[in-house]
Order: C-alpha cells, then sequence, then structure tokens
C-alpha cells in the first residue's frame, strides 16, 4: 500500500516557490503568479529569481535555498537543461513536491532525456520530494486558488469552486478540460497534469482524492498506466470512501493503442485488461469528454438512489414515453404507480396521465402546486428511488419560474436527501439555485435518466465488499518446460485444479491398444505433433473408436496420414481420449498483459467467442466472487444457466476452473505468456466440466 | 404516390388569416401577430374578429369570407366547439390549408372529440383545404417569418434561418426544439407540429421538404405513423433529393411503446418493423433530441464525404488516439500517410507525429501555415475522403484566432468542396464564420468524428438504386385453412417456393412403412398432434429410423406414448420426414405490424435468435438486394458466410428462400398473423437449404 499523503503539497500548498518566475505575464515563469493574484491563492509565493529583487508585486529570492521557511510546492518553469539543477536545490532546500513543466525527457525518445528523467527519478527516491511531470502543464487548486499550470485558461474563464477533481496525463486535454468545466460552469476542486509520470502519476492522484473530504468525485483522462498495484488500490480507496471515480480512457481501439504507443512513454496496456481493471474498480469509463463531465457533473451533488425505481414527470407525453425508452436502455425500472396513488392523482389532475411516466400536460404550468403532489405522491406511495421531472423550456419565462422554484425549493425542504434530476431548460442561474439545493440539472431528458443509472451503479459499488484478501494458499509454481504437448498440457491444468480429460500419449499401436483398454467406452485418437496445424483436415483424427483392435488400427492410420500429407514432420505419436459430450462449450484462457499482469478470460462456445466477440476479462487471480461475475457479464450467459429448452449446466464447476485457472496464471506469470483451453465443456448441472483441449505457451518460446 | 405541393400554403404562405385573433400578445390568438411583426414576415395578415376594428396594426375582418382576397394559409384560434364553424368558414373561402390549435378531439378519446375530427377529416376530403391538427401547436417558417404557433420560444429567442426543416408530432417536442436549436444557433429552415394528423401528417412533410430546394436536412420528431405508405414514399423522395432525414422516434422500449399507446391517438406501430422501415429509407435515427440536433448542424452545411478515409489532425497526441478509437467505434478507416507525404510532413514539423492522426503539438499554434501544409498533404496525397481537426480550446485567443482563420480561410478556398470538421472550442462568432465557409463546427472531438460517419453513410444512401419495383409476377395468394398442421405449413410454404422438407403424414402403421420405403434413408417419425407442445419430452419423437418395419414401430410407439402420456389429447397421426443434417440454422418469421403490415424476420439459430436478439426485420416484399441486405445485417453473419473452421453456406439459396417467404406475406397478408420457420437449415454452399419446421397462424386464429 502506497501512502497518498504525500501528495499534500502538490493539491493543498500553503508555500510556492516559483523557480523561474517571470515579471512577464505572458511566460511560464510568470503566467501562474498573474493567475494566483486573480484567483486570491492565500498561501506565500516565493518568486525565485537569480537577478530580479520583485516580480509581480513578491519579494524575490535568487535562490530556493535562501527562501529560509518551509516551502510546500515548488514549480520549476527553467528550460530542460537547468531542470535537475534547479530540482536539487528544491530538494535541498527541503520542497514538499515540485512541478516540472519542461519537456525533452523519457518523451523524446533519446539518450540524454531518458537519463534527465532517470536523474529526476533518483532525486525524487533519494529525497523524498515528490515530482510532478516532467513535460506535464502543472497544477491548478480551485479550493486554494494554489495555480503552476500555464493553461491560458484562466485568461478566458474563472473556474467555480466545487468538488468535481479532474487529472489527467496530457497537458493539452488538462487543460481543455479545465475550460470544458469553467464553461459549463461546473464546481471545481483541482486539475493535476501529470505528463511523463516520473513520480507522481494520476493513479497516485486518484489515491489522494479518495481520502480528501472536500472532493466528490474524481475525473481522469488516461492513456496508459505505469503503476497498475497503485491504481488498483486507489480505486479500492475510492470505494471505501464512496468517491465516484470517472475516467477517459483513449487507446481503446487497436489503431486507437497504436497511436498510444507512439505518443507516450507511458506504457499503453492492452485495452481489454484495462477495461477489465477499470470496471472491478467500479469506474464510469466515459467514451468522450462530454459524457465524463457529464457524469462528474451528477456525482458532484452527492445524492444516489437506494434502487432502480424511477419516477418520471412530464408536461409532455412524448417527453413520457422517450424517458422511459431511456430509463429500460440503461437498465432502470419505471413501476406503475399503485391504484390509490394513481385514482389520487387521477383526482388531482383528470386530464393526466397517472401510470408512470406521469404526463401533467402543460396545464401543470398554471398550477405548480399539482407538480409537488406528483413528487410526493410518487416518493411516498409508489416507492420510487429517484425522480426525473422533465418540464422542456418553461422555466425560461420569469413568471414560470417564480412559481416552479417556490414550490420545487419546498419540496426539497420536506425531501432533502431524494435524487431529484431536473431536465429541460433553465437559466443559468435559476440551474445554480436548484443545485445549490441539491437538484441535479441536465438539458437534456435521456442524458438526465442516464445519469440516475450512473449513480446507481456507483451506490452499488460503494455497497460492494472489499475484495477478498487472497486467503487461501496459492498451488506452488508449476515446472513448465520449454515447450509442451496437448497432453502435457492437459496434465499441468489438472494438477493444478482444472478438471481436463483423462489422456494417454500412446507411441505405438500397442500401447494404443492398452490405453483403449485401460480408458473404455468410445474413445477419439488424435495425432501428437505440434507441426500439423489442422490435424483434423489431414485425416489425424480418428472419433468414436472403441476396442483395443480399432484403437490400434486408428493409431496407424492417422500416424500414416500424418507421413503422407507432412513427410517432415516431427511426430510424437497420438494422444488417446475417451469421447465427451453434452454441455457447452466455453473457452477458457490466460493472457499476459504487460502493464496489469496475467487475466483470465473466458467465453462461450467458438462462435460466441469469435464471431461475437463475447468474451470476459478479469486480472488474475480471482477468487469465486471474481468468477461468478464473469460469467454473469456473459452476453450469452443464458446458455449456461438454461436458456429455453437447454437444461442447465454445471456452473459451479465452471467457475471452480476460473479460479483454478486464474492461480495457475498468477503463480506461473514469469513462466507462460498464455493459456488456450478449448473448448473447455460445461456439463449439465451436477456432472462437472472438463478441459478438451489445452495449449501452454511458455514465456521463452 | 401522394402530391407534396398541395403543403406549400403551410410552409410558404403570400397570405395568413387568424381566425380568433387578439389584441393582447399573451393569448393563442394575439401572439402569432405579434411573433410575425417581430420575424418581419411579408406576406399579408388578415385578423378574422366579429366585433374588433384593428388587431395590432392591422385592419380586422369580420369573417374569413369577407377577406375578398385569396388566402393561403388560416390559423384557427378558437375553442375546440367553434373549430369547425371556423374550418368550414375557412374553406368556403378557399382556403388553402388550416392549422387546427384547439385540443378537445380525438386525442381525449371521447366519442364528441372523435366525432367533431371526423368531421374535421371530412370538410378536409370534400373541400381540399389541408388541415394541421387538431390539438398541435402551429407551424413557424424561419426563412418567410410566417408564424401560427403559440410557442413562447420566440419571446426568448430570434431562430437564424437556415436549412433545417422540423417536424414533430408532438406540440411540446417541436417547442422545445425551437428553443434547443435557438439556442445552439442553429440555421431553421421550418417547425410544423401535427399533433393529431387528422389530415397534415408528418409523413407527408417529410416529403415536401423533400422537395423544397431551401432545406438541407430534415429533423423528425415521431410517436407512431398513420400513413406508412406516405411515409415510405417520402423517404424514398428525400433520398432521390439527397436531403438527410433525422428523426427521434419514440417507443422504442417495451414499456415506452405501451406509453406511446396511452398517450396518443396515432397507433405506435411495433418498434421493430417502424425502426426497420426507418433504417430502409435511410433514415438516421437519434437516440434524443441533443444527437437529432448534432446530426441535424452537421447535415446543413451539405457536405459529404466521398468515402471512409478520415484524416485526424490534432494538437494532442491524446486527441489524436480519441479521434481514433471514435473513427474505428464509427466504422470509419485511419489510413497511415503515404511514406513519401509522412516525409514530407516530418521534414516540415520534427516533433511531430506524421503517420495519421497526425500530431502537430501546441507549437503548430506558432506555425499555422504548418497546419494547412497539414491538411493539404491529407487531402492531395493522402487520400482522405474527409478531415477532423482538433484544436482543444486555442482558438478562444484572439491572437491565435486570427492567425488560425486567416489560413483556414484560404485553405476553403483551395478545397471548397471537402468535409472537414474543426473540433473544439470557438468563440460563437467565430464558428459562424467557419460555418460561413462551409466547415463544420462539433465542440466534441468524438462527436465530431461520428458526424463524419453519419454524413458518410447518409452519402451512401443518397447513390442506392431507387428500391426496385416488384418486376416479378407475385404468387397468387394461397388457400389457407382455418388450423394447419406442420405437415400442411410446410406444404403451403413449399409451393410459394421455399424450400422445405419432404414430409409424410400417415395415420397408420401400414402408411408409416409405405412413407418410409418412399423417402428412403434415414427417417425422423414425429407425433403430429396440435395439443402436445414438446413431443420428444414425452418420447413422441424417434430420429434415424431405417427401413418400412422400423418405421412401423416408431409410428406405433409415437403413439403409444402420446396415449400414455397425454390420453385426451387429439391424435392426427404422425409426420415422416428425411433427417437432414449438416449446415447453419437460422430462423424466419413473418409478423404483421399493425401499421407497416407483413415484415419478414431473418435470425441466426435458437441462441442467436432468443439468447442474443440477433435478428433482422425488414417489410415485405424484400426482393433480392433487399434479402442480401438482410443477411448482412446479421451480427452473427460470419457463421453463414464462413467462419474460421466452417464452411460457407447456400446463402443464395437462403436470400431466395427470404424473397418467396416474403411475398407469401405480402400477398396473403389478409389471411395470416404470422410464419415461424424453425429451423431453416441453410446448407454448405451449392447443397441449398431447407425449412425443417413450420407454424403458420391464420389471421382468425
Amino acid at each position: 500500500m502506497f501512502d497518498p499523503s504525500s501528495l499534500r503539497p502538490l493539491y493543498a500548498p500553503d508555500s510556492i516557490a516559483i523557480v523561474g518566475a517571470s515579471n512577464n505575464a505572458q511566460k511560464f515563469g510568470g503566467r501562474p503568479i498573474k493567475y494566483m493574484g486573480d484567483t486570491g491563492y492565500g498561501g506565500k509565493i516565493y518568486p525565485v529569481h537569480p537577478r530580479e529583487t520583485e516580480i509581480q508585486g513578491h519579494r524575490v529570492y535568487s535562490d530556493v535555498r535562501e527562501i529560509g521557511a518551509p516551502v510546500d510546492l515548488a514549480l520549476i518553469a527553467v528550460p530542460g537543461p537547468s531542470v535537475l539543477e534547479a530540482a536539487n536545490a528544491c530538494a535541498e532546500a527541503g520542497v514538499g513536491a515540485a512541478v516540472v513543466i519542461a519537456s525533452g525527457f523519457a518523451e523524446t525518445g533519446d539518450a540524454q532525456g531518458a537519463m534527465w528523467q532517470d536523474e529526476l527519478v533518483a532525486l525524487s527516491r533519494r529525497s523524498g520530494m515528490r515530482i510532478l511531470g516532467p513535460n506535464c502543464m502543472g497544477t491548478a487548486s480551485m479550493l486554494t486558488g494554489a495555480i503552476t499550470t500555464f493553461a491560458t485558461v484562466f485568461e478566458f474563464y474563472t473556474l467555480r469552486p466545487g468538488g468535481i477533481a479532474m487529472a489527467s496525463q496530457s497537458g493539452a486535454m488538462g487543460a481543455h478540460l479545465l475550460v470544458l468545466a469553467a464553461q459549463r460552469g461546473l464546481g471545481s476542486h483541482s486539475m493535476i497534469t501529470s505528463g511523463n509520470e516520473c513520480d507522481v502519476d494520476v493513479a497516485q492522484c486518484i489515491g489522494y482524492l479518495a481520502n480528501d473530504p472536500t472532493v466528490s468525485v474524481i475525473a481522469c483522462y488516461l492513456e496508459g498506466c505505469k503503476n497498475p498495484d497503485a491504481l488498483i488500490e486507489s480505486l479500492e480507496m475510492a470505494r471505501r470512501n464512496g468517491k465516484p471515480v470517472v475516467a477517459l480512457k483513449v487507446g481503446a481501439t487497436d489503431i486507437g493503442a497504436e497511436a498510444a504507443g507512439t505518443h507516450t512513454a507511458a506504457l499503453a496496456g492492452s485495452d481489454a485488461v484495462f477495461d477489465a481493471v477499470l470496471k472491478e474498480g467500479g469506474v464510469h469509463r466515459a467514451r468522450n469528454l462530454d459524457e465524463m463531465l457529464l457524469v462528474a457533473s451528477a456525482c458532484s451533488a452527492g445524492k444516489y438512489p437506494n434502487g432502480k425505481r424511477l419516477g418520471i414527470v412530464t408536461i409532455s407525453g412524448g417527453g413520457g414515453v422517450m424517458a422511459a425508452d431511456a430509463a429500460v436502455d440503461n437498465g432502470l425500472e419505471v413501476p406503475a404507480m399503485p391504484e390509490h396513488a394513481q385514482k389520487k392523482l387521477k383526482a388531482l389532475m383528470p386530464f393526466a396521465a397517472v401510470r408512470n411516466p406521469v404526463d401533467t400536460t402543460a396545464q401543470v404550468s398554471s398550477n405548480f402546486a399539482l407538480l409537488a403532489t406528483n413528487l410526493e405522491v410518487m416518493l411516498d406511495e409508489g416507492d420510487c428511488d429517484a425522480l426525473v421531472i422533465f418540464l422542456a423550456y418553461v422555466a425560461l419565462s420569469p413568471r414560470v419560474w417564480a412559481n416552479l422554484s417556490e414550490i420545487l425549493f419546498k419540496f426539497r425542504e420536506r425531501y432533502p436527501d431524494a435524487l431529484v434530476v431536473c431536465t429541460g431548460m433553465y437559466k443559468r442561474e435559476d440551474a445554480a439555485a436548484l443545485e445549490e439545493r441539491g437538484y441535479l440539472v441536465v438539458e437534456d431528458l435521456t442524458n438526465g435518466v442516464a445519469m440516475v443509472a450512473v449513480l446507481e451503479r456507483f451506490a452499488r459499488h460503494f455497497e460492494r465488499p472489499a475484495r477478498a484478501i487472497q486467503t487461501t494458499t496459492l498451488p506452488a509454481p508449476a515446472d513448465i518446460p520449454g515447450a509442451l504437448n496437448e497432453s502435457a498440457a492437459l496434465a499441468l491444468l489438472g494438477a493444478a485444479g482444472v478438471p481436463v480429460l483423462p489422456t494417454r500419449v500412446v507411441t505405438t499401436a500397442a500401447e494404443a491398444a492398452a490405453a483403449a483398454q485401460a480408458l473404455g467406452g468410445a474413445l477419439a485418437v488424435k495425432l501428437l505433433s505440434a507441426d500439423i496445424a489442422h490435424k483434423s483436415d489431414i485425416g489425424g483424427v480418428k472419433l468414436g473408436v472403441e476396442g483395443p483392435e480399432a484403437a490400434a488400427a486408428a493409431f496407424e492410420a492417422v500416424i500414416a496420414a500424418a507421413k503422407r500429407s507432412a513427410p517432415n514432420a516431427k511426430i510424437d505419436g497420438a494422444v488417446i481420449a475417451p469421447m465427451v459430450s453434452g454441455g457447452v462449450e466455453t473457452i477458457l484462457g490466460v493472457v499476459m498483459d504487460p502493464v496489469f499482469g496475467p487475466a483470465v478470460m473466458l467465453g462461450l462456445g467458438g462462435v460466441f467467442a469469435e464471431i461475437l466477440d463475447d468474451v470476459v476479462i478479469r486480472r488474475a487471480p480471482v477468487d469465486e466472487q471474481g468468477a461468478t461475475a464473469m460469467v454473469e457479464a456473459l452476453r450469452g450467459k443464458m446458455l449456461l444457466q438454461g436458456a429455453r429448452g437447454s437444461e442447465p449446466s454445471d456452473v459451479p464447476a465452471l467457475i471452480a476452473a476460473i479460479v483454478a485457472l486464474s492461480q495457475f496464471a498468477y503463480v506461473n506469470r514469469e513462466r507462460i505468456s498464455g493459456v488456450d483451453i478449448n473448448p473447455f465443456l460445461v456439463r449439465p448441472a451436477g456432472q462437472g466440466a472438463v478441459a478438451l483441449d489445452a495449449l501452454i505457451v511458455p514465456r521463452n518460446e
């Protein structure tokens, strides 16, 4: 576990030194001082410059070591070649954290840049001074007014202080996010841009923010991850403290990932595993910046529903239908109001549809008390967990707003904790007044409904138990030779607790006959050769073989077929295995992610996995709970649970196999680079499951 | 074919009478006159009022028949009970079209309202006067300034004239759309709200707008459709004239459709068939109002790409990755720039990534000529069909904008037709300047990329040939008895050209033996009884039966099984059919949509269709091209085309069967209410396809 409290100087500095300070408010070393004048930063500002005596009204120090008072944060605003000297001076002066904005480090790809960055890393480790950057755009804290960024957003906008904390690996995107947040009037806590992440990374920032009571939601822009353990620990801290995390992680597609590889020194991990880690950590993965800020804004009110039951009140029937569509699309329920509640509403509003969605029609505009009664009935008698109100644009009229606001403000006093989303158009100041009272205001109706679903998922995630510490003893690592044939792979997996088909490797017809005798029943006889890929195509597979003589003949036949069609192939004999049928075919596998390490994969049958991409991935090891969640996440899970007409499969056996495979992958992570079990047959309930074929790729193959 | 030109008085009236005009600009009969004063409507305005002499500066007529000049459009702003008299007077006066805003007609569900509406319909038919409404919010034409709506949007906003034509069945949603369009600064052509659609409906409006050269895109809000033929014809007019149509159709989910049923007098058709009709008509179906206006705005520039190759230029590597992700998600290509182009760009910008996405880094801000060179290279040497530029927020700086705008304006002169999307932040007036020059401006980068994909789909749709007129002779309707057993259903479908299994119905063991003799090979013997659903569960199915004796025995066995487990069931004998295996199981079916009539459905295998909902629906009859499109639209189509390891199936036989089934459905649409063919086995290429089981539900069952 890392201690995120060492990031306090970055987020809440009592004093800031600017090394390379400038009187010119256009220069990188001048802008932040100017901006802090505007934000009214209350801490000490120490400009450092070798010759100047006063900069933008502040006394200047010729060296950071001469300040003679504690310095929490130092902005190092000097060019790349001077950074190391300045950083060393800061460390000597006992600075808590330094921000390095210069580029020319590891991101260049050249030896000099890499060496400079290595020296920064070493300095940080040696001195304990945290370093943000290099090649970053600094920090901005809207709560304290501490600014170390040169981003020009502060020339165009004033950012409203609030609970949305942002962190971005990209400086440009971080700055852009600030502009978008300002333009939307969002209440912002802070922005940190981490650049090359030589020391401080976004993963650790999440951990700091998860423990900061002034933060209501954490919004991140990610391109990769250098510190998977910190990310996972930080996400767990956020869960424990009820802080929602929303992330835009780019490189979701192959071409995106390719571009990421050329862009940043951060190692862009395979997106599938990254995505699985984010999902397991309860992160809402946004598709774009718009969605990220929408979710962040929805979370910042701090109101969460207790369940999925949504009440909808609109002044337009079409709006009600649209909202109901959106609710279903987002996995919410739109329960019909109880009979007595419907009667009550119908008595008040004979013209209205009262089932839910409730359509008050535009007539409610002349009597907003009806709206309040509606909302009350839905909460008190309809057991709704959240309400969405759509009033189109009527609240733009000052006369309407005067009536409506009175009703809504009063309603809030009686139901202070309910999640109530006001959709449609409001004047900005009126929307702010609603938000101050804990209403969520979302212009688009369907987005408003979607946000209820997002908040409900966060609420459920917060209630989840912490990921269980591995209590069972992990198996010992296996002895994995340089190359394994199918039979050896199955044997290794069998030893690791994955149920596998009992197979025999035979090298003569006599051995084949003996094996058939021992195994009994109908058998498959399969050529064993690493050089021949599609064995059945060349006649290298015989099925339904019964008895010793037939087995001997089948052995001769597959060997002859191999010699005929691939005279130069190395032939290791044949594998004899019982024929098994009945059950649902699945695929199990292990991938080694360059960032997150081993992960297990589960897919349904060949067609499902390969054509429909219905596979689920999770970082290894997974416990029973995790394996269960994997099965639940399959789109085709009904096939295992017993679809129309088909019987349920032995899902517990599948779950046990996933756990065992994941442990095998974890303890052997240095020894293997991948596992395929295809097919893994899940038999009818109570009859277990069995791996029919397996491939293990040793690490150095 | 209907003639949409009769809607001209609604859209481009030279004169407007207001029946029930008022001096009070707050009243329904006063507001439009006030609004037309503001918009500067250039036509004649004739207030009609029994007592007043002047209203809002206009001379008043006591009766519409006394105006003594042609009246294109009459707004009937009187209460429900007076509407008919006013409408009759309008018709007598030769008014071209009347707008009825009063409610109290068919939407009330009572007899009086329905009767009044019927009389309006009759009046319209008799007189030729077109009637919009009742229960609607009128019209607004931003090009002419003709306003008959009382929507208060005109009190808050001025709408910019432009090419976006909107039509809405819901008045509230129509008015809300106007507010959103105004707030976004979109150039709007018109808004029509159609309410109860007693005569004029949105489908016909699409047809009118498709033929209006001042319209660049048609945006509709739909809750249902009363006039399927007009909708289909209008969409074809739009395709022919290159007018994109974007629609928000609510009631997409079951609960939504349920709400729609209670809301509107329009019959909300089954969404699956409605969706299929919209798809076939090339309509972009938006998920919400935001997306609808985004797409409308993207179309209004009138620039379309020639293909899917997207060039991306950003000042942030992360932006490039995000754009590339979005491109792949939306089915676009991000081709690498040719070697020589990359070299050329690298020479200009040694610091940049030049492959595509091109990341100029923020350094381009100091030399925007590099940006222009970039764009030129991408179009000239990279063969890009469209470009997306992401400059984050740098253009907010006046200094940057001065440089940037000069470069972009010049670039446009050299490449006037290229689709170029500027994403990121621009001041509103700067964005307008770009739009005037044919640039698309979209704040969100991923939305900007998505719009390129939307425009590309429209462009392909416009190029499609018109839906072929049915040239082949349709089959004669079938003689369908009140109830059909499986064998009879297969026989009917076989006669209609769907390949079916040759089956024999037998009622004695001797007949069974004779059938086995005639059919030969391995057979299935299946109990024939409409009263027993799961025949195999009770032993009512015997498979792999060979030879006459075995067939006789199997017959006795299935009859005995039926008598044992369901003594009261009516037993019709047994069906004997050849065993068929090998191939891909599909499901074919027919649904009867209450609005659009018969539609054919295609799904893949039981599990695909039932668990994964992988089914495709199309209105019958479909031709070969349509059936091919259906196969292409299956997510699991690879299974038919030959997935990894499996051989390709006889897709032409499947297509022929879909065509034949759709023709059967069409000619028998009055006689049947549904067909299921499950499974329909598509055998390996060249071996045909065959229906193994079928159910036909006669209409009155």
